[in-house]
């Protein structure tokens, strides 16, 4: 780790995700330690440094140590999130899931040259296109039918949470490095980040891929969407909806071509209540140390292991993160600043002891 | 070259597409010298052995000695084709074209993760797939307005070429391996090989193109799709009307995405009378080889060098094959059936004769 002194920043691969957290909740016990203090909880720790390589191991160890190790935990708490932005301490109550799909067309029993075989055949990359527009609007709605009856409606309460988060137009604009937000507005932003599903169409393996003008009529394409979901959407019943509906649009095309639509792999949402106990432990030890209420958020993608702790445990879940939105987590100039590190330090020793009072 | 003596039959790289034409050629010549023959034309030879590869130069070349090498030259006769099926000659008096464009739509800075921007970005593969699924149905008509008022009616004469012509639905079959032929029956399946235009998508450049389930959201992809062109399609007409179509289509949806569609590249197809001196020359040849009328046909793709002699010459331009439909040119065990190599060479002898009369 590089300290940069003048910009008081630590440099280095893994800095803010997750030496730095990791570091941090080892500080704590040692301060405690040398204070002679005992710590005002039981603190059963597990630290895991493979989260980015999948976390190979941990579900099966976390739900064989449930009744043995993880034996009458009350509450867990993960510190391998970020704030949203640069300025403001967050707590993160919610992760969107995600199911993603392949739509699997095939024709003709080799790739063919399109001189000889363009208008006498029936081309799977024609039925997959077609079928693969009717999933999402260029607005982003998703089109297929009943999946928004599944989202939970939005109460003043939730909505109110998103008053007071610091995040803007700009921001997202600036994260993207384009104009092309959906939304002009914070509020709605930050929704269909967090609490509404999305449909982004990845991409098709075995067209034509590479750059240049190659007359190829492929014979097997396979298209990749993914859906990310929300509460309450029940994730064998979006399965049900999608392959209805993409059966559906592909029976219309009346194509000879053989079709197939399946789930590659799925993980559920999580989300917790941002008025339980241990965040509002965590919101005063915020407020001590940062002199500010935190933004309760939550985050557009998944850390899967946040659903394993909640159900092999049968606990709460608090994401407690210690590093900035633009920490560039994952790249190799990864950063961690000096005040964030102190402070993180300090509030995840606060939330222990608002915490043992609660 | 491997002589398998069991069949009969000439093994090789490149055995049918071109070392046994050139040979054939030089077959008739060899003959005439060694029978003390004058040849019955003046034949001016050009022998290319490239033209998989792009015949680099060869255009230059030809209207570089137009007025030289090739001066009064009266006919032009090219064997660098094959019969449609294995059983009988054809004389090949068409070529359709081939028009490239690629659909350009940019939106982000980079690639985004879709958990974290799914929803609030306008994604730019969203909009190629809905621009990309109005451009042809799925049983291969053109949906560009304007494409199909080019294309020459079909006149009576012509109808009745295609009776005699010797393939089955069961052989297009055989050849794309599937039975997902857009037509059932022999004349329309060879009308919309040679005679219709049809329109191919090729893939998407920039997309998730691999195996398995990647979350990305492109930043900038690229369609690829192109229009096999027929008579009378005028090439820059067809541009103006595909772009008009895509401008149009992309507006409707109203995306802050950029946009762009080009051509990459195109080549005209080529037609020549089947009923003129030379395939006059080339049917009465043949028939005294093979003892059968043989099939006036056309190529759904293209050998671009025939409108290079074509033009640069001034001459009507014979596609005179040797081998069969199934030779498979371009494969690893191509092959020349030796009756086809002896018969080719007599029938190349004779067209000399006829046409020299005619």
């Amino acid at each position: 780790m590089f300290h940069d002194e003048k910009n008081d920043i630590l440099f280095g691969r893994g800095a803010t995700d997750d030496k730095g957290p990791i570091l941090g909740w080892l500080n704590v016990i040692e301060a405690h330690n040398k204070l002679g203090w005992e710590l005002p909880v039981n603190l059963v720790v597990c630290f895991e440094g493979m989260e980015e390589s999948g976390s190979l191991g941990l579900d099966e160890l976390v739900a064989k140590e449930a009744n043995n190790y993880f034996k009458n935990v009350d509450q867990c708490t993960i510190s391998d999130n970020y704030w949203l932005g640069t300025t403001k301490p967050v707590l993160t109550y919610g992760l969107r899931g995600c199911n993603y799909y392949q739509i699997i067309i095939e024709g003709p029993g080799a790739d063919l040259h399109s001189g000889i075989f363009g208008g006498i055949i029936a081309e799977p990359m024609t039925d997959l296109v077609k079928v693969m527009s009717t999933l999402v609007d260029t607005k982003g709605k998703i089109q297929i039918p009943g999946v928004y009856d599944m989202v939970a409606p939005l109460t003043e309460r939730e909505d109110q949470l998103y008053d007071a988060i610091d995040f803007s137009l700009g921001e997202l604009n600036a994260a993207s490095g384009s104009e092309t937000s959906l939304h002009d507005n914070k509020k709605d932003i930050l929704k269909h980040r967090w609490r509404y599903p999305s449909l982004s169409l990845h991409g098709i393996e075995g067209a034509f891929s590479g750059a240049g003008a190659k007359t190829v009529i492929p014979a097997k394409v396979v298209g990749k969407f993914s859906i990310r979901t929300v509460p309450n959407i029940d994730s064998k019943k979006l399965d049900e909806l999608v392959f209805k509906h993409i059966n559906e649009e592909f029976a219309k095309l009346q194509s000879p071509n053989k079709f197939k639509v399946e789930l590659i792999h799925d993980g559920n949402y999580w989300v917790s209540d941002p008025f339980n106990e241990s965040f509002t432990a965590a919101s005063k030890a915020t407020q001590d140390v940062w002199n500010v209420v935190p933004d309760f958020t939550r985050e557009g993608g998944s850390i899967p292991i946040t659903l394993t702790f909640e159900k092999e445990l049968g606990v709460d879940v608090l994401l407690l993160p210690m590093g900035r939105g633009d920490d560039g987590a994952h790249s190799i100039n990864e950063k961690l600043d000096v005040s964030n590190y102190i402070n993180g330090c300090k509030t995840l020793g606060g939330y222990l002891h608002y915490f043992s009072k609660a």
